[in-house]
């Protein structure tokens, strides 16, 4: 295939997530009735469903199932200060130029033209700095309010909780601090879908260690990432390390990997991990004392840094699939199961015959109380239900037919259970239904 | 007791609680370490894990049981124009009086001494409106910037998805969507610990039905709304419900009921239930069709709401007691198990055995898999876990001894777990304490 059919799949492959995800009330674009609020996004049930698997299993792999980790929940409105003492509020700026002609403005690493306006040809003026934090004012009185800003990472909300952590739960070194929430940027060209949004939510840790174990800490946490990623189903083959070269590291850094993912607009950040030294904890003027020898240390820290709606993206993009079935083409998501939104779907054959209705809700009850994930779908033949649960991509359509009832006798309580994937249909016992299912999800 | 010594213990309760939640890690003064900022609140490991469990507590029982309830994540920076519609923009005020003098302001509902400021003496101006929206701006042109602003309920982010979930499921009337995030409202006096913070999270479901059938759903909701409350351990003898007479609905409202809490500093706001009317799809322009016979109407509204903090404030408020044992005071958190942070401590009843360490450990492992909230704690003497757990609101404290290794060979593999409401220990079988505990949980 030339580079630019290549191209040309990999953009209709965007065009076909971006049109499933509306369809199927994944995602929808923020206010979009009245008109839209570039950069921002709304996600509807399903889509809020995956979000919420996304963050369990995160929460789980990297605070719950780990005893050197402190889960916290700090505001998004902090004191500027925070900001000032890390910079943020004089440097975490984009590099912009303005059209002379039409005043629109441009980030400078974006465009590829950088002396002629993209939409009206005018010239270009200097570059400046934007600043990318939002701004807002806290506060009644007119001279005592305060500026501050939505915060734009999670990261700084760990930090100014970092002694709060010490002095309540007297960690020994090496442990992190973790959290799940939302941050802003006043990006300048939101773009590519949800990958660049002006509002997103953030998983980091900061993981403080001794300065002679940070490599160890380094690579546990790394393989960790691997791990974690795989297990919600990110296509590894589309995931690169790119170890940023020196030149390229903050000062105070001696590594830094950018996990990149394959999008379809081309190879860009998916996670990261960064050693970051003791600036964090100095700028912060944040100490730690060994309880056990009286020994006052800045510990050094490493960043693992997700973020969720990327998460979910590449999660999206490694699970659409089409294939051809029954002579059409089909598209479904293989998604994991503990990811999908819907972990199975029950269906009467038809929606008209009482007995088969009242039997399909009692496996419907049954299974919902087990799993909560389950869908009750009796919208149109057979056919269409399972087109529309492979777009969700849920693993198993459960379907209640005339043998189910006893038409043939042999087949008196059992049921159809059609896997995702491959089409495939198996007769089973409804009170197998339950240990077959859990016995897949592990 | 007089009225005055009742009001003394009402203010050391607060003390207490505001105490505790200190001194264990539950809840911190935001951004502490640059002096504090007034109206927001950092939650620690303990405060985090409550929180998420109240809002999976509330999300079971409100969507995931249900059949006809949405869940959604909107974004909390919205069009401007959604809050032009609502009025938020104009309305959304408190009136406020500046001191002539000193330039202080406070809300007039809130001081007693209209002429005079509390703070100087001077003379106190008119009456004026203050919006407490937070505003920012978004987008890289200054032209083109737009007026943006910190939503002050997650309610409008349902309605201006009401739209994109008919049309992906095609639900029937009666269904509910639901939202649990941040909402932000620049308090004038922001007070009293919690209760009345800048920044907060809600969990508010809008349900659309036929007008006719308001009543029904309106009563069901609110006996939902009571199971919920007493299912999460909120002291139901505390909460009232207080008709809001008709002279103070809102305009559009047939009723609305406010569920008061008798907090310390007094019986105030602690949920709500509000028959909304067609109010908001109106002014949104939104509208329904009936699948089934194409006609065309405007769903009314019935919106339960509820305030994260504020249940969590009420929840512990109603765990606090205080009691004796082994004739000292003793402070414990009565917290229901699915809401505590912690479910059960394991410990060796001395951290400087190992075999006694080794066991202790296969017992932690082994309940950990199981229930996740498990904690380690070998932290000082086993009198000082005991009230640290009690603190916490731990349920069960489980002590690996010398009888568990076969120092009374009839004792073999048993361990003591203590209750931590009656202080009881009771001796039980290793193998038996997964299936003690679940059956505690239902």
């Amino acid at each position: 295939m030339s580079n630019k059919e290549n191209k040309k799949e990999e953009s209709e492959l965007m065009e076909k997530i971006v049109s499933l995800c509306k369809r199927r009330g994944f995602i929808f674009p923020g206010s979009e009735i009245y008109g839209g609020f570039a950069g921002t996004w709304d996600y509807g049930h399903f889509g809020n469903e995956i979000l919420n698997n996304i963050k369990n299993s995160w929460w789980e792999k990297f605070v719950s199932n780990r005893e050197d980790m402190y889960g916290i929940r700090a505001a998004i409105l902090m004191r500027q200060e925070v900001w000032q003492a890390t910079g943020h509020a004089e440097h975490f700026a984009d590099p912009m130029v303005e059209c002379e002609k039409c005043q629109h403005r441009f980030r400078i690493d974006q465009i590829e033209d950088k002396n002629n306006c993209a939409d009206c040809g005018g010239k270009l003026g200097e570059a400046r700095q934007f600043n990318m934090m939002f701004q807002t004012k806290v506060g009644a009185s007119e001279d005592s309010s305060a500026i501050s800003y939505l915060r734009p990472e999670t990261a700084q909300g760990i930090f100014v909780n970092f002694k709060n952590i010490v002095d309540t739960h007297h960690p020994k070194i090496p442990f992190g601090i973790a959290q799940i929430g939302k941050a802003f940027r006043n990006e300048i060209t939101p773009r590519d879908f949800i990958f660049r949004s002006r509002e997103f939510e953030q998983m980091e840790i900061e993981y403080f260690v001794r300065e002679n174990n940070w490599e160890n800490a380094f690579n546990e946490l790394k393989n960790e990432m691997h791990l974690w990623m795989s297990s919600v189903g990110i296509d590894m083959n589309k995931v690169h390390e790119l170890e940023v070269v020196s030149e390229d590291l903050a000062h105070y850094s001696k590594r830094t990997v950018d996990f990149e993912f394959d999008y379809p607009f081309g190879r860009k950040e998916l996670f990261g991990l960064a050693y970051r030294g003791d600036f964090d904890l100095k700028i912060h003027k944040l100490e730690y004392v060994d309880e056990e020898n009286s020994e006052k240390i800045t510990p050094h820290v490493i960043e693992p840094s997700f973020g969720v709606e990327r998460a979910l993206l590449a999660i999206l993009l490694s699970a659409y699939t089409e294939d051809e079935m029954g002579g059409e083409v089909r598209i479904y998501l293989k998604l994991r199961p503990q990811i999908a939104p819907v972990l199975c779907a029950v269906s009467p054959l038809l929606k008209n015959k009482p007995e088969l209705v009242s039997k399909s809700r009692e496996v419907f009850s049954m299974l919902k109380k087990e799993f909560g994930r389950v869908a009750w779908d009796d919208n149109g033949n057979i056919g269409k239900r399972y087109r529309r649960q492979d777009e969700i991509g849920t693993p198993w359509c459960i379907v209640i037919d005339f043998d189910t009832l006893g038409e043939n006798p042999e087949l008196l309580d059992t049921v159809t259970i059609r896997d995702r994937d491959t089409g495939n249909q198996e007769r089973i016992k409804i009170s197998e239904l339950i240990s077959y299912i859990k016995n897949k999800l592990n």
